[in-house]
């Protein structure tokens, strides 16, 4: 039987160039025989099945805009997308909840949420792009998961696909949940090496009404880390906690919407969010927390204002591209009191392999994009800045941290992760693949 | 070699009857060999690979609070207590963590969070008894799991003995971590099937200013139920939504401290948290969305009063207890929208089998306490409160819930899993039990 059979002859395409690569970059771009975009888990079962069957790989991929290369067909096979797997099932605004197919994009839960009084609060910067299918497989965060969490805390149910092509349900629209052991939560961050998510119920809540960014402007890393310790301390919960470097802001700054002051070198963002009156409370504790030792303290007000400020921090990582051309941007997570070191070992990092170097990110989660530069027409510069990422996995183990806090192992962290689990926490990890996918044919040579 | 040339003397005690039970009741009591009570992880890795050498049983238990057996061994052979494993390795208020060993009780683990201006949020009803790493192994709940999530929300990382008896730690004290396949959140709710927890890094976050809990008393379900409708509507997010019906108000109400109205058969229990001003707003709203059918709507304000108010709803367990003598109340989760089938058909089940029925509990997380009551002395009534039990069980999945929402699946609701799972999901249940615990010694016959 061919894979013609089984599907539907408009539910195969060729494999043109979009379905074989991500952003990860390096070059990297996979092969495939064909690509299978199901409309329904049905058929997402029937192309799981033909694959077992055959002992062929089957690649799932949401939206692309993964770094790590999760998507990529590293071993051939079929890709799997979920763009036409895209309705809304179920909708209930005054329950609090959702349920939609993987392909949805995140930005349309995020819109339909907030034309119902109601939020979804995970933020990953593709939000428009990326599908929900393909958060939930990397259990994607954002800079509001300080306050809210990453996206599998949002997870009440997933409906999938495991081998050899069974449609199975873990949870449901139900928001607590014991008897089983919690294969949900091992299904978010799997990155498609477990099973393949079809549809998933989401939890959401009621939007706040204000949102109400403080950013503290600093002279130095130390005095930043040094607020950022403050606005810990000051009792209040921050939607968010990021900062921006000296280096990101040499590149970004231009564009800042509020003006930076030329002695300013490091930024942190906080936000309030809640009720007015809650939220301008807040506000007033984190101006507070940020504003010793600050070279200016920006509090924007109007709703356009904090749109704008939040483009801008999204768009940082593209200012960076922009820089060199060509950038590799890591997501090492440690604990909140070794973010001095990574700030300042980024650095050091960059400079022992000769290539521009920086860091931002989720300051509050510990979870830090330090980025190191190169022309993509300078090949031995692009190998250097991959050198430096891998010297900054080792830091984020040094640290007691994680190579990856959002942007999962995929095919770029290869070999990491045995470094990091250890030799009985890696074979558990293996053992656990095996017991989904016995013939390694789901995404094969990702996560591990 | 005996498990005595492997442990310290004073780390094996005789099986005594407090050992080999929980509160499940039913008289089912467990036997075995030895019970053994470790002071340190190694202590216990040491004797999980006695057991794994000599095909010993070994089933763990915490307080000894559970309600479903998941601590009685069935199958003989060691109990493994963690009393003595109980120090703070590791407090960071300044950082919101913390890192205890299994077997500090969660009302300590409150008690030092408080002191320092913090909260670690799980409250389960025997927080004073309860012990973390029984906490963990049952993922447990309580009244403010509504806005604060349940006890594995709240867990970063996990050190844990592995068979056949490795020392290993998944996460850390870091919040973001998407490296391996989340096995932190499987051994949470794994009720000792999987492995034994030896300490946990905790998140905590800033106490609440003010605590301000808002009650509704109804004439009926129905009515009482509109109201939680009424409160998911109105756009704020309570810390708790209870409620506690008819029956259940029969046997507890005189107790009530805030004086309960002849007319008043259905109680709904919310409370607003925060900073003052805000709990304060978010207490009016929560007012005027009781407030329409209601009998009465009482808002104490008094710290005191508000302690006794959750004194008085913790002891409600007792004071049901009290009635007959005996009580078997289950854990059952539903979605939202059928909260009135469960107040409706417990009735219905209990008038069927002929006992006595009451629902109470964690309504806006759509998990109810139904409850059978019966004479101790009356052995076929006991039989037919057991009977209720499973009736109850078929009702949840037919809702399109779970057998539990906090207290698992232990001895009481074996072969329910496979139900509510489909043969597809228990099989892989089943596989990743196997993944661990290839000699299935951990807790043998439990949470399957």
């Amino acid at each position: 039987m061919t894979l013609a059979d089984v599907l539907p002859a408009e539910a195969i395409v060729e494999p043109k160039g979009r379905y074989l690569a991500d952003l990860m970059g390096r070059g990297v771009q996979g092969t495939a025989d064909a690509v299978v975009l199901p409309s329904s888990a049905e058929e997402v079962a029937a192309a799981m099945r033909w694959c077992y069957e055959n002992d062929v790989p089957l690649t799932a991929r949401g939206g692309g805009t993964g770094l790590a290369g999760g998507a990529i067909p590293v071993q051939g096979g079929i890709v799997i997308g979920f763009e036409r797997l895209n309705r809304i099932r179920q909708f209930d605004p005054l329950l609090w909840r959702i349920q939609v197919e993987a392909g949805v994009t995140t930005g349309d839960v995020h819109r339909l949420a907030r034309e119902n009084g109601l939020r979804f609060p995970p933020d990953p910067g593709a939000a428009e792009v990326s599908q929900i299918g393909g958060n939930i497989a990397c259990n994607a965060g954002g800079p509001h998961a300080f306050k809210y969490g990453v996206t599998g805390h949002w997870v009440t149910g997933l409906e999938a696909v495991i081998p050899p092509g069974e449609i199975v349900t873990f949870g449901g629209p139900i928001r607590k949940d014991v008897a089983g052991y919690d294969l949900r939560s091992l299904l978010v961050g799997s990155e498609g090496t477990l099973g393949l998510v079809t549809a998933a119920w989401l939890r959401l809540v009621p939007a706040p009404e204000l949102e109400l960014p403080v950013i503290g402007l600093y002279r130095d890393a130390e005095a930043g880390i040094s607020a950022i310790e403050r606005v810990l301390a000051s009792g209040v919960v921050p939607a968010a906690i990021e900062y921006l470097d000296g280096a990101t802001l040499s590149y970004s700054g231009d564009a800042y919407p509020f003006g930076l002051p030329p002695e300013a070198a490091f930024m942190v963002i906080t936000e309030a969010d809640g009720a007015a009156a809650e939220a301008r409370r807040v506000a007033a504790e984190l101006r507070d927390a940020l504003a010793d030792d600050a070279v200016a303290v920006h509090a924007p007000t109007e709703p356009s204002e904090v749109s704008e400020l939040w483009r801008w921090r999204g768009g940082a990582a593209f200012a960076i591209l922009a820089q060199r051309g060509g950038a590799f941007s890591e997501d090492i997570a440690v604990p909140l009191d070794r973010l001095r070191d990574v700030a300042r070992e980024t650095l050091e990092i960059g400079a022992r392999h000769d290539v521009p170097a920086l860091s931002f990110g989720h300051a509050g989660d510990g979870n830090i994009h330090s980025t190191f530069l190169f022309a993509p027409e300078d090949l031995d510069e692009e190998q250097r800045a991959d050198d430096a990422c891998h010297e900054l996995f080792q830091l984020a183990l040094r640290l007691g941290g994680t190579v990856t806090g959002e942007h999962g192992i995929g095919w770029l962290k290869r070999g990491q992760l045995e470094h990091q689990l250890g030799p009985t926490g890696y074979d558990l990890h293996l053992r656990v693949k095996q017991a989904f996918d016995p013939k390694n044919l789901l995404n094969p040579g990702k996560k591990r």
